[in-house]
């Protein structure tokens, strides 16, 4: 029944992903489990989108990308499990560090050693937001009560009213900083409240993020290994420039030629979407929120060195360093690899060093290396990284953002299919939005959206 | 010297100008004046992007789009003298409205009737907005004392912390919205502040807005006379999808075929800059301002009578209304012509009502009408509108604006050119962004970047 044909340069199909990140290879596999052909169009060389994982001499994993599973991913670690991709537990054994320009202080668990007023007023203001994200609808959290509230304000000014501790409230901001990758003044309050409980709260976050592990193999494999599945209804290297509404359905084209569907599902994030040239156009309310639901800022840097020295001094290789480009780093070893330090920089950190050369990246996170683990940091024998907002097909990291006054406004917009037109990738789950689960997730739904359609208009031999 | 070539269904020409709204046809006859050759392509099928005139009964101009000159406004009225546009002051005799639900208060001058107490917290308000916009670096906003503090928080939270009676602010957000198209809760104080100081404060504002004129025959005149002068270099229908670097310089596509320049000017917002696909990849600081710098939203309508029948009452047309979709209507009758008021919804009642049909559109501002200016208002005998955000080439209105923490991180890259690409649009104006002025302004600006480049990577014969 599901078939594709072939005429003069033009395919059709059942249904077209557009995108082969998560979200379009977990929407393709389920349409394809449901006896619909798919055909998935992908702009880059490669399926995996903002998982990507590199190789140290040929053999290590590093996750340029997206790289933690938790507990809670209860789909991404069914998808490991069926492909066989094997994690182990995140390194963290030893003391995590607190960075304040030249004093470092080791600590153990999810407290930083810091005053007891310090602690109290953050744990006063973790607990309010707990409060105040468990009152979230996430299915619509521009009808949460308060919503209209919190949508015009800005985290920093909630922040800046509810820590009136600066210590306390720079930690808040680093945190939200490395959680969204874009900064505090940047991000409606309403948005950040429903990250967090789209993750399970602030108490659960924690926990999760205590409990994480990483893949051997990279984040991606999972990935690769559906994208082979796939065969060659996975197309690469084809940008897709518009889609329009025809007779028997909708015409995807790029310069790799044309396909033609009944049905299309649009697994990017919103910015990329509305690169796209749609005809009809969009209505006004999905084509703003195209334009107003920009991607965060990230970019992550792997220091490799012989060994993972800093286990010599019980470290874990964590650290949260409050005054400094690189506020994140982590230990990326693979079990039997190299040394690997990971760095993360998020928000405009991340714009500031994106503008640099390559050296002075590398010269600046090294030396935050340094004043985290000391002289041994001083040297890499090899590195690798990834600015997000230069590639061209993702265009920052880790995902996408609402800035203050959106979700209230064209929030509904997010998930609403535009006719035969479905929207997928990480930023339209209700759980785990920003995340792999989340991608898998939205991936998963707009396939059961297309399948729950009678398939009339697709085309069929 | 300056000359262009056809090959092979490929142009060459010295500059191509993307967009002809006011700025690309600012830029383009400001390069060709400068002895340059110029090709401007255009997507929609006519002149004049966020300026469009209609016509009543074959000859009464309406304008759907921009529409005022003020005293400040030099080069646009520079451009209207020598092109012949003729003005007629904005009809003002006579008293203005405050309507707040049912209750209609005539009153004269820029004062609505309010009691003593909201006067002044209006005013002391009005009195530090100004004095924060006098210290605005309106060439680097984002180096202005104080800018990250204000770019951090939205126009709202402002609002709230220095007008504690309800109705002030109220009155402020709704002047607000009325200037940027977009709510209080969306954009960025410091923007705020940036906008007001670029049409020259809040005094010099209102000021210039009790003396504004409008166009007898529309205020996109002057840009069809432009066009026409363009003749064959304008090209219309011809959406731009790509350009790229080549050997020579740039190649510009679309649909339409190629056009091979020296030197580029994408004179479009921001927003739809972005959806053009860029060889070599824009650096990530421009494509997030593309991403992050999103269209106001507005909604604008015309209802037309056999005469202006609120003139009987001594009613300017003029209505500020504080509990209704509409809050500001005006008198746009044309000398002589039949008796036409218009309506300005931005904001997120424009996307609301965006949302609905023409019909139920129709019915709602009318009753808005009806509650200003009385049952006469109530059967128009013609209605004309234009949804700004439903338009495919201009996708919102008045202009683009700055969510919160977008200045200070990325403002840098409006103006700042890309190899040979060089940007226009009203957006790209340190004085007067937003208006018309601005847009000419920005173009003059670009065309001076590309003249005074040597014109060594142009293509000649």
């Amino acid at each position: 029944m599901a078939v594709e044909r072939r005429e003069a340069g033009m395919d059709h199909t059942d249904v077209v992903v557009v995108g082969a990140g998560y979200a379009g290879l977990a929407a393709a596999r389920a349409v394809r489990a449901g006896g619909r052909a798919v055909v998935v169009l992908e702009a880059a060389g490669r399926a995996g989108g903002r998982a990507l994982t590199d190789r140290i001499a040929d053999e290590w994993a590093v996750d340029l990308g997206a790289q933690w599973i938790s507990g809670a991913h209860t789909r991404f670690a069914a998808l490991a499990q069926e492909y066989g991709a094997d994690t182990y537990p995140a390194p963290s054994d030893g003391a995590n560090l607190l960075v304040e320009g030249a004093v470092r202080q080791p600590f153990r668990g999810a407290r930083p050693p810091l005053p007891p007023l310090v602690l109290v007023v953050l744990a006063q203001a973790m607990w309010r937001i707990e409060r105040l994200a468990a009152r979230i609808d996430l299915a619509r959290p521009w009808t949460t009560p308060g919503a209209d509230r919190l949508d015009a304000m800005t985290a920093a000014t909630w922040l800046r009213r509810n820590l009136p501790e600066r210590r306390a409230r720079h930690i808040a901001e680093v945190m939200v900083g490395e959680e969204l990758c874009v900064d505090v003044g940047s991000v409606s309050m309403l948005a950040l409240l429903t990250t967090i409980r789209a993750a399970g709260g602030v108490e659960a976050g924690v926990t999760a993020e205590t409990v994480t592990r990483l893949f051997v193999d990279g984040a991606d494999g999972p990935a690769r290994a559906i994208a082979a599945e796939l065969g060659s209804a996975l197309r690469l290297n084809a940008p897709v420039t518009s889609i329009r509404r025809v007779p028997e359905g909708l015409s995807v084209r790029g310069e790799f030629g044309e396909v033609r569907a009944g049905q299309v599902i649009v697994a990017l994030p919103p910015a990329l979407a509305g690169r796209i040239g749609y005809d009809p156009p969009l209505p006004a309310a999905r084509d703003h929120l195209t334009q107003r639901m920009p991607m965060g800022s990230v970019l992550k840097a792997f220091a490799v060195y012989e060994r993972p020295f800093w286990r010599d001094d019980r470290l874990t290789g964590q650290a949260l360093n409050l005054h400094d480009p690189v506020p994140i780093t982590f230990d990326a070893t693979r079990p039997g690899g190299p040394g690997v330090l990971g760095a993360l920089v998020p928000g405009r950190a991340a714009h500031r060093l994106a503008a640099l050369s390559a050296d002075e990246r590398r010269t600046m996170i090294v030396g935050s290396l340094v004043r985290a683990f000391g002289r041994a940091a001083r040297d890499p024998i090899d590195w690798r990284e990834k600015v997000w907002a230069d590639d061209p097909y993702a265009r920052g990291g880790y995902g996408a953002f609402f800035p203050p006054g959106v979700l209230t406004s064209i929030g509904s917009a997010l998930r609403q299919p535009i006719g035969a037109i479905h929207w997928a990738g990480s930023e339209t789950a209700t759980e785990w939005a920003g995340y792999i689960e989340g991608a898998i997730r939205s991936g998963e739904r707009a396939a059961a959206e297309v399948l729950a359609t009678d398939g009339v208009t697709a085309v069929r031999e």
